[in-house]
């Protein structure tokens, strides 16, 4: 709620409807966060190995959502293909984290919650990619 | 909420109590992607020249959110000196992003919003503080 | 020197050549480093109306290159996809930059030093998506 | 150097000495990249166990790192409270880990390279904390 009303303060026209915008930027900073959880508690886990590549992932994931999160909150004099590429990369760590989290969802709690808002921000940024690219 | 949960799915046992971690960190969270846009609105404002150490505090305080969110994030086999101070930097960033947004709310929509946004990070950091010196 | 050290010290295979990973995660550290000292001298100058967009582009590349030094310098089970598409959107973030601030570096020093570190990095990302793709 | 050359064209006075302040910036740079690498060869090696906390402080050390690097490279309008706490919270965090990294020098290269970059840092923020404190 807090990040659409500040984005319809801005100056500057918005460089997708606020909404969509909002959604994507929120998602990233709340899938940053699960995935710095999520890669955290695969620390602690008993088979760290078999989740070796999880927390990896989550890593990834946490830096590339903060990165697109950041970009996309910038409406002043925007360079198109920064914001695209950065949102693409985003996209593209959602999805491959959310993959691996999901093998591993009925074991841990964890990984169930992380890869549920690693699927809601993929959805986000691919909304956000539609707007966009037209 | 599902910060909260993610972290009692945690294997180890929480630094904090549930609540008010979570609330810390959903803080940094948001205050991070508000400080963000908050910067971004006020290089596009007319009044730029006063609004410079608005601009540069807000990018300040994005990045120790940013670093305290992820810090207060992990349980695993934590230093608590290395989180105290994260959290100390964070709570004096959003204190002094605040005091400097605040005198800008009259005339600033997205000033008025990113000061609120800090002063409840600011609570939230400084409950955390609370439980963690005790 | 002692990030190619590190890398080759790490237990499994690199995703590329030591040097060239190891010339791209450096330069990524420098350009953010740069990026952000150049957004930070353009808001003190006099003429901040036309250093708009370098500093919003500084901003972004330091975000980019942060995001990609990181992802980059992850050897343990990497998903290509998430290492191609962060590399591209930090090559791309670079290049972007360097154009701006190619445009002002006639009158500000920190702008000409900026674009020859963003010019840098573009090609040492170059160099390692050209690994990366083969 | 070029941090240094890129400190010395800021149009304002700058926080600190050039050399002392390029020399800190630069150290949190390195260190945020050696910490990560440090981290993800942790995760691969066999006795991950040994190396939890290891892998955790790496991860802290590499986020106080950037945050520091960030607040400590802007000179426009700083707010001395917020440079000190981001620059203790950075010094705290990189003996915190050159403390665990030293314990597995022995066994393992990239720990030994990884404490001596922590406490290369660590002097470096420690120096420059003694001349913003004066």
């Amino acid at each position: 709620m807090s990040v659409q009303a500040i984005l319809q303060s801005h100056p500057r026209p918005l460089i997708a409807d606020a909404a969509t915008l909002a959604r994507c930027i929120d998602a990233c900073a709340v899938c940053a966060a699960m995935c710095t959880i999520c890669a955290d508690a695969s620390l602690a886990e008993e088979d760290i190995r078999d989740l070796e590549r999880c927390l990896r992932l989550c890593l990834d994931c946490s830096d590339a959502c903060i990165d697109a999160g950041r970009i996309l909150s910038r409406q002043t004099d925007p360079d198109p293909p920064t914001q695209l590429t950065a949102l693409e990369a985003c996209w593209t760590a959602c999805r491959a984290c959310a993959q691996e989290c999901e093998r591993h969802a009925r074991h841990h709690e964890h990984c169930r919650l992380c890869a549920e808002e690693c699927r809601r921000c993929e959805r986000a940024c691919d909304e956000l990619l539609g707007e966009l690219r037209d």
